[in-house]
């Protein structure tokens, strides 16, 4: 019945204009700042053609503009498709035509990135964007909580990316759920260095205007920016995946951090057992989560009383969320038996971009199968076992297997190929291939250049190893299962 | 589009069944004692007949029990209507033959007013209710946002009481959007001493399930247990009207509050600047807001950054909420003229109970208007210059003239009648009544016992003045106005 609401970065630029909102680069912006410079924007935006209900896609990197071009497509109701910049030009133009933008607004450096990409979009360059002529601005009085406003694309297990479409309500459910566990304090500020086109850095910005509160906005991670920072702008939370709190703390070395951090907000992917105790030791406050694109965000969070109690625990799906875990018939299994983790809640996508059969089979009375595995104990505490059963999470982001087997396959040398992920130390994981050549024949230095050019770097195989045939059941499909069981023994006989 | 979220107690329950929920003299009970406690009373009311979308009624005071009740109510789906326990035998049969409630469950204390009440109604009384077997709990999995939970009813200019319809969605959103005003802190405790059956007093219950925040509950309003409780269980947050604040301040003398206590939430009509000058100089952090029971509580409240700058002033409307300003002809006001204030959000209730038309009148797309006169300053803050014209709040209590003129109207010996509020220091406002005599005659005593009989005691006019005729318009409609000068005229005859 309630479906609208206030503008949210207007309202919040009449609520607390003077407040802080963005500091990126020594620069600092109040929300009425962010506001008028969201504002001209949607003028501009308005001479490319787009209008309220149009979708375009955005390129960039952690940039004060990228912020105010975000809120602008926000304010102006259009649907924003944010890129993930470590894609491939391929991987883009899939993801381009896929999603159908009228326009891709990129960062000017990532201008051969976009010179590569096949697609019919219209491409205008951020520079290009700011230096248009001011124009009657496109605001919306009110947004209805349940349209359209990002959408962003996951990977699935079927290989193809999939636009993942998340609402206004989606957003704004998502703040207020993490405020109701997290508390809210007039002090906060949030330190932003994960990326702004995934839904951790995204996610942010939502909270900073719902909240009022100020964001420091680094380009990018490094951990000694990092630790002075959190020093300089008495930072009191921060989102951090394991590989980038695996830094700080080696750069920390026998420092602490000030006890103003409260919230060491740590998502993407279960968390090593070691890193937590050292956490602990150095008294940082780790918040586990558990979250996902299509859950926008946060979906479970550790509450701060059970941090040490039930340390590598995910916690407990926040106030308004719902868990349960069920086997392979959808059926409840009992307390601390393992089964898929489903998901139900205001924060949960409406479905995935023009695809309503694999939402159909992914959303069943609203709630989202994750293809994730964990349990929940006596006490109704959830632990994530593995991400989809097949997902490689590397440095915080998601890797396929599927894809790259997609894209070894597609060489003539190649038979069959498998891809799981290994143990690193630094990354968490990386990609591994397994190959069964064809007559043809096939290199490992020729596979490697035909992945560079089809996959984003981080997606790249660490190792190709050659093999006979590959593990598959009577149904034909893959035993990822035995393939870490073969890397194992590779391992062990190599020695670490 | 999303409708539902998990049962707010039995949620609670899970994420956080041992932090203190109700602390009630002297005696504390957690969330997981306070949803047992509830989970059993909702067996116990399913014995007496009532299940999901049944209408009960209830006569109470601020005791634990009347708290395990209300959420007992609201976990089983059956509808609330929440009487004021201040009202008649008479006021309270005109309200529960209005509503339609099956059962009436009323506190042991008020057995005499229920007696004289002459409803076909079935009571019980809570130690009764408390006696009956335990039975099957009736609690909802998931609470439909869209769905009434309570009722309350407030009178209006005609003079007929309305039960005002609040949906679980209306106190749901009321508690998000002070949090977000307000913050957030795991320290935070509420001192509630406003009547729960008030707005002001059921709205800081459901900010403690849905904040997970302790509530220290005062059967009544004694400003000395209110100062040293303050103390005593560092109580951060306190609703207040003027009238408390008032006798808080006057205990005090020259004593301080305790800096812990940072926000004095005071409603209940505008506050007299000298009231809120001494709370500046005693460095009691004042929050004043308005709301009524159509916005299920707060709807605006100045920011703390302007308390001292912008005094007197309601400050903006939370995030979720907007407020225009309209003439007669419901076109906005420039901003410094008045108006009447019309507001929009999703703390709005959805209407009158079985008034489809006064609903229709009173809300148009959405917003409602209050009858409330007021202004917005060139910075958008609310200034509230008079509740719904000829409203009176006496200590907190809305008394509406045509009610208690209506009483005085029934008696042959009256002619016409006109009642308007008096400025008072104890009270803020106090009823006072102009009457005309028909041939018949009456006398002041006459008039009192009848009101005695009909009215709460806080509606009793203090004074009744005897005059020629009434001033009325063309229309016939009374002139308050002129009223209040008459008034003013006699106060200076007789002098101060």
């Amino acid at each position: 019945m309630i479906e609208t609401m206030p503008n949210w970065l207007k309202k919040r630029s009449e609520l607390s204009p003077h407040r802080e909102a963005l500091i990126h680069e020594d620069h600092t912006y109040t929300f009425l700042d962010v506001f008028e410079e969201a504002k001209a924007y949607t003028g501009k935006l308005g001479i490319l053609g787009l209008q309220k209900g149009s979708t375009a896609a955005v390129l960039f990197s952690n940039q004060a503009d990228s912020v105010f071009i975000l809120y602008a497509l926000q304010m102006a109701g259009i649907k924003a498709v944010i890129l993930n910049n470590r894609l491939t030009s391929e991987e883009l133009s899939w993801q381009l035509e896929d999603c159908e933008a009228e326009v891709l607004v990129y960062e000017s450096g990532f201008d051969e990135k976009v010179a590569g990409i096949s697609s019919g979009v219209k491409f205008v360059s951020t520079a290009k964007l700011k230096q248009l002529k001011d124009s009657d601005p496109l605001i919306l009085d009110e947004y209805d909580l349940n349209v359209v406003t990002t959408i962003m694309y996951t990977s699935g297990t079927t290989g193809n990316p999939k636009g993942v479409m998340q609402t206004y309500g989606n957003h704004w459910w998502s703040a207020n759920a993490s405020a109701l566990n997290l508390g809210l304090h007039e002090q906060d500020k949030w330190l932003c260095t994960v990326p702004i086109f995934h839904i951790s850095g995204y996610s942010i910005l939502m909270r900073s205007q719902i909240y009022g509160m100020p964001i420091v906005l680094h380009s990018s991670f490094d951990e000694k920016k990092v630790i002075e920072d959190i020093q300089r702008y008495d930072i009191t939370i921060m989102s951090v995946v394991s590989t980038m709190l695996r830094r700080i703390l080696d750069e920390l070395g026998a420092e602490r951090l000030p006890p103003a951090l409260r919230c060491m907000l740590l998502g993407g992917g279960p968390a090593p057992l070691p890193l937590l105790e050292s956490c602990i030791e150095k008294e940082i406050p780790v918040f586990q989560t558990y979250g996902m694109t299509e859950t926008s965000s946060q979906f479970a969070t550790l509450s701060p009383e059970y941090s040490i109690e039930r340390l590598g625990s995910a916690g407990k799906a926040l106030f308004p969320n719902q868990i349960r875990i069920v086997d392979g018939d959808g059926q409840d299994v009992p307390s601390g038996a393992e089964g898929e983790i489903v998901v139900k809640g205001p924060n949960v996508t409406i479905g995935y971009l023009n695809r309503p059969d694999e939402t159909a089979d992914k959303i069943r009375e609203r709630w989202l199968h994750t293809g994730d595995i964990g349990y929940i104990d006596g006490d109704g505490f959830l632990f994530v076992l593995d991400r989809r059963s097949d997902l490689i999470i590397s440095g915080g982001e998601n890797i396929y297997p599927a894809e790259i087997e997609g894209i070894l396959l597609s060489h003539p040398g190649v038979a069959d190929a498998g891809v799981i992920g290994a143990p690193d130390e630094q990354w968490g994981q990386v990609p591994v291939a397994f190959i069964v050549k064809s007559e043809t024949g096939v290199s490992d230095e020729d596979l490697l250049a035909l992945c560079e050019r089809k996959l984003a770097k981080y997606k790249l195989p660490k190792e190709i190893h050659f093999v006979e045939s590959l593990p598959r059941n009577a149904a034909k499909k893959l035993l990822r299962r035995k393939l870490r069981e073969w890397l194992e023994a590779k391992d062990d006989g190599v020695g670490h």
